[in-house]
């Protein structure tokens, strides 16, 4: 091996297969793995292990990972039948299948708590960690590559570690990086960071050579998705966040470059930080989880300064390019464990501005953010909850419709709640904005009504309040009978429309 | 008045009677007041103000408090109508009662996001503080009486300053107090304190005198209640708490002397603290919010070292001789402002082991804790959430039943939720410790059932959620036409009990 890439000579013997290396792993084992959104995760190994499953092997596998992973994992695993329990995040089509059938166990966490629960063995013993590396150090540090996630505490955790070495992963990664070890209580110190630019840590994860029982090269790529051009509706929630923003900072509520900004993945997010490169802000800084193509065009057109994140997930497009691009970027991007990149006590200390999508919002302020109708999980809560809690502001966007229509995002109780009324600030639709804060739960559904709701929906919403208003209790009124309704009579005539 | 009490030779000027310092509060004003539980908050001036309201003027006042405060405040201004919104918490009948008849909008707050949220002006302004205490300093520094709460906050963001010293409030109180200032972002620091016991401000809060408009003598008492004599119920849950503890020591996931233990307020939480007396736990701490009884009994029988919180709220009997035990505790315990008594991010540094109430829980874990069949506000979710979330474990206790059985505290879905399946990790009843971490929400179900829930509601109960699998979805399986079936029987039975 490139002893670029391989500099622990001790650790020379221990290079093989892939399909030699996944014999550490037995069946009914945990194996942690790094990983963050498809980014970073280990890709050969996995493999390894839905062909056994392919070919009967009951591994019935417990998968621990820093957040969403790739394909090779959340896909081959769960299509296998090798992966029978799964923590703490998932966004997969076929992870998603097998949860919502019943034949995954998924425990949806906020990423920030799965560290310290992981560490602590809430979760049960760390059998085998598998991390995605662009090197190894002389003394066996692990240089990560595309994201930090939990990796850190799964090498500390497991008893055996597998590294795989990713040599499609450019080595300029390296420096990146900023590992810091949160100890368990009572042995915990004040995290020392106070500005999204600080390094606190090391640039690679210490591990003791003697615990790395295999290394395997790889080339796999991680397996990047487009991103989704901007639609309208995105793009006027963005010019409706931009504005609440710019408000903000005329109130003086917010300093003129604003606080650190968080931002859930997706459209709307890519819309927001589109619209940022229009907007009159500089100096921008990211405390977030994922960086992704926006950020690096807001460092490129100079409106940001320097982002903070646990991974890098790019479009195949930026994916291209990366090994040179990063060379650029070194200088202007950290990559942290999620127990700091996600740290809600930190998020409160530099007063993020957290951003984050919401499937549906109900009329007192409350989000889901996972389950369609309450019972099918779409990915899990993530970071959002994370952020929303100990962020400066908290801000929620989503189209005020879906399904062409049939389906408003704005109801009378929503069927899950993720983020509940004490927790969201502002949400944000095509409509409008509509700020909660210091609002009542009665003066809260007025507002979001009139403000983020779809006209098609407004006096539906309306009259469930009135009639809510003649109920016993009037503090938060409902009728609870009827809730619900709104997702029962989609079911029954496929929209929420009242005939 | 008493120069030990008023220091500052240039305030004795401003010493008037309560009914001249109540001018200084105008219709419609922002007031601000001291207080979390009924200790330590203003009387005499609160008193005058309801008078003038029910004389017929028309104040319109919105008050602020650390967090419930005694009836001078929240029954006789909420009766009196001087009082028309109200932030961030409240016991009170009364106001309870005009809340759920909509006369009076509260807003109820994490209680350590309100201290924040008020300095960054996202409630608007605040007109005039008014601060019990039991000195002020020579260069005007205020010394609180038996709670901190948000004061300091107050004292910074008021327009004006009017000043209760109570000398029912022992001048010995001076020294436990430790006032420090967070600023907001992004001129934040870490928060030094990693130690129960640290004190890392100063004992008074910094006030400019020419902020002082008004200082008023009063020797009103804080209106102390009773507490409840442990019942059998409370008992049993204290017992199987007290195991689960012993357990988590026994597997090595607690230290010896177990974590810093934070306990919400009530007879639940009052025999929990007793049934520490007779454990074998030794050299405990206390990081909470409220110091009642149990926690200067145990300091007492020598098995807590150390309690740091925000408010000291004693029964009637112990407050007679407070002035005189005082002296004794105060090197024992520490009052800071709820930004720091209640922070998630020290509750997360310190690794809290938080202890709360739930009004209901449901199958997958969500509890509610504030609202009586999802409209009808109790208290608050007080300090709960912020603990909860920021804590090394969350725990809530509630009796199986209520209504002498009419009632099942673990329903199918709750009818509000004030902290949501990511967030609670043991729930405790008379029955039982269902220990959730880790678990699938189908798991988490049946654990809940089967360890919890009252023999009466076991069968109900599997029968939903049998139910329920037959549906769609079957991550977090509901019948959404059933899931608040319970509380519309209820309300029309009298009981949960199907017939």
């Amino acid at each position: 091996m490139d002893q670029r890439r391989l500099r622990c000579k001790e650790l020379e013997e221990k290079v093989m297969s892939a399909e030699e290396a996944a014999q550490f792993i037995k069946p009914g084992m945990t194996v942690g793995t790094s990983g963050f959104t498809p980014a970073g995760y280990p890709k050969a190994v996995p493999l390894e292990l839905a062909k056994r499953a392919e070919n009967g092997e009951e591994l019935k596998l417990t998968i621990m990972t820093g957040a969403s992973v790739g394909p090779e994992i959340d896909a081959r695993l769960a299509e296998s039948g090798a992966m029978v329990r799964r923590y703490p995040y998932q966004t997969n089509g076929t992870s998603r299948k097998k949860i919502n059938e019943g034949s995954v166990k998924y425990v949806d966490m906020h990423l920030s708590h799965s560290s310290q629960q992981i560490k602590a063995g809430f979760l049960g013993p760390v059998h085998v960690a598998i991390i995605e590396a662009v090197a190894i150090t002389k003394d066996g540090g692990i240089v990560p590559s595309t994201s930090v996630g939990n990796s850190n505490i799964y090498v500390e955790k497991a008893e055996k570690v597998i590294v795989e070495i990713n040599t499609s992963q450019p080595l300029e990664l390296e420096g990146t990086h900023d590992i810091y070890d949160i100890p368990l209580p009572p042995h915990r110190k004040p995290i020392p960071l106070t500005k999204v630019d600080q390094r606190i840590g090391v640039p690679y994860i210490p591990c003791d050579p003697d615990k790395i029982v295999a290394i395997v090269e790889t080339d796999i790529t991680d397996k990047s998705r487009p991103v989704a051009p901007i639609d309208e509706i995105s793009e006027k929630m963005a010019k409706n966040l931009i504005e609440f923003l710019s408000n903000e900072v005329k109130e003086n509520r917010l300093p003129e470059n604003l606080l650190p900004l968080q931002s859930g993945v997706g459209s709307v997010a890519n819309a927001v930080l589109a619209g940022l490169a229009n907007s009159p802000f500089e100096h921008l800084t990211v405390f977030s989880e994922v960086l992704q193509d926006s950020v690096f065009s807001l460092i490129d057109c100079g409106k940001v300064d320097f982002a903070s994140g646990t991974s890098i997930t790019l479009s195949p497009e930026k994916l291209e390019t990366f090994p040179e691009d990063i060379k650029r970027f070194k200088d202007k991007i950290i990559l942290r464990p999620q127990e700091i990149s996600n740290n809600p006590g930190l998020a409160r200390r530099l007063g993020v501005i957290a951003m984050n999508t919401a499937l549906e919002v109900d009329i007192y302020g409350n989000v889901n953010s996972t389950h369609v109708s309450g019972t099918r999980m779409m990915n899990g809560i993530g970071g959002s909850g994370d952020f929303t809690r100990g962020g400066y502001l908290s801000i929620f966007t989503t189209a005020s419709t879906a399904k062409g229509g049939a389906v408003s995002s704005i109801v009378p109780m929503v069927s899950h709640i993720d983020h509940t009324e004490h927790d969201t600030m502002v949400i944000v639709t095509e409509q409008g904005v509509a700020d909660l804060r210091g609002l009542d739960p009665v003066e809260r559904a007025e507002c979001l009504i009139e403000k983020c709701a779809h006209p098609d929906y407004k006096d539906q919403l309306r009259g469930y309040l009135e009639e809510a208003l003649q109920h016993k209790g009037k503090h938060t009124p409902h009728n609870l009978e009827k809730a619900l309704s709104w997702y029962t009579r989609l079911a029954e005539t496929g929209t929420m429309k009242e005939s």
